[in-house]
């Protein structure tokens, strides 16, 4: 993507943050028939990204391991009026603008359709997110009756993302002085706008 | 995407509120260097889309007008805990999912470097943005300083995303029985998940 210096993210903290607290991926390939994008969910593992996708879905037949595939994670987003700027009023030099946080992941795919390491990536991606929702009482698999559990994982097949490059951006009003931040801090706040507020906020006060 | 037909959305009205709700799209494209993707907002104008994009961008110079560009409009998402349906407690049959809404906007795109287009697609987004958020004292281009807007008019190419198909989907849980889409609903609003919350909603009330 088109990252200038001043908006690129290189905080490997707040990356890994964007990746799991925005879990739900777009995975982009390119195939003979052209662009396919789906929407995933993806665990972090090690270096790279766990996930499965139904059997249904003809991505793990188009796509090989020597094909790029692109995984982007996204945060919030908002519009940022010209008016929300105090320098606004005395240059009138602002333009509108769109701030939003996004960590691209490059690599390719290696999918599995063994039921072993099916199973193992929907246990860690169960235990994460039902530990998040539900705590100490979350579901586990073990909840479901065997033979239904099994035509489950039957239906599924297992990848592992293989990460080659992340690139991040939080374009987040850096080139603005500190009076304009933290306009556009108070600009989200006044809409609602939870997530950009917040991100201004973290931001403002680095 | 896999997009099967209990979660394929098929709604003009819905598909055309999601593009206008979350306009800021992911536009994927393939060149000579793998896959690129930017985060770009854009207004429907007829049945394209217009935006424009920062001339240091290097994607107006790779992609033409040949090459297939794929926009993804991304709404509210979120994990779906079996815990939440009702019926889990009488059959547990039920595994984890993920709910979400997305549009898949495929075409190609025409980019504009002349003066006058430039000013006409920045002036529609302004006024549209502004007027959403700032109703009738909303910034105008008129407000800057003539020399300073045609300095970042110089700084843009103008697009027209030319639309060949269009495809959308709504995945939440059509698939379960009513009492239990009633228990997605709730989950998602005790978790404070207000854009899923609103979508299992109107989904529920059709």
């Amino acid at each position: 993507m088109y990252n200038p210096t001043h908006f690129s993210e290189t905080d490997g903290i707040e990356i890994a943050r964007l990746c799991q607290e925005y879990p739900l991926a777009l995975i982009v390939a390119a195939d003979a028939d052209g662009l396919t994008a789906n929407h995933v969910p993806l665990l972090r593992d090690g270096a790279d990204f766990i996930g499965h996708v139904a059997l249904a879905n003809p991505v793990h037949g188009k796509i090989t391991s020597q094909d790029p595939v692109l995984a982007v994670f996204t945060a919030g987003d908002g519009y940022v009026s010209p008016n929300w700027y105090p320098s606004k009023a005395e240059t009138h030099k602002a333009v509108p603008t769109w701030n939003y946080q996004a960590v691209h992941v490059h690599g390719h795919f290696v999918f599995s359709h063994g039921d072993a390491i099916k199973r193992r990536v929907v246990s860690r991606l169960t235990h994460h997110f039902e530990s998040l929702t539900n705590g100490s009482s979350g579901w586990k698999m073990g909840d479901a009756p065997s033979d239904y559990l099994q035509t489950m994982l039957d239906g599924i097949v297992a990848f592992r993302l293989v990460v080659t490059r992340i690139e991040a951006k939080s374009k987040l009003s850096q080139n603005r002085n500190r009076a304009d931040r933290d306009g556009v801090e108070n600009g989200f706040e006044g809409q609602g706008n939870t997530l950009m507020t917040a991100a201004m906020g973290r931001q403002n006060r680095d």
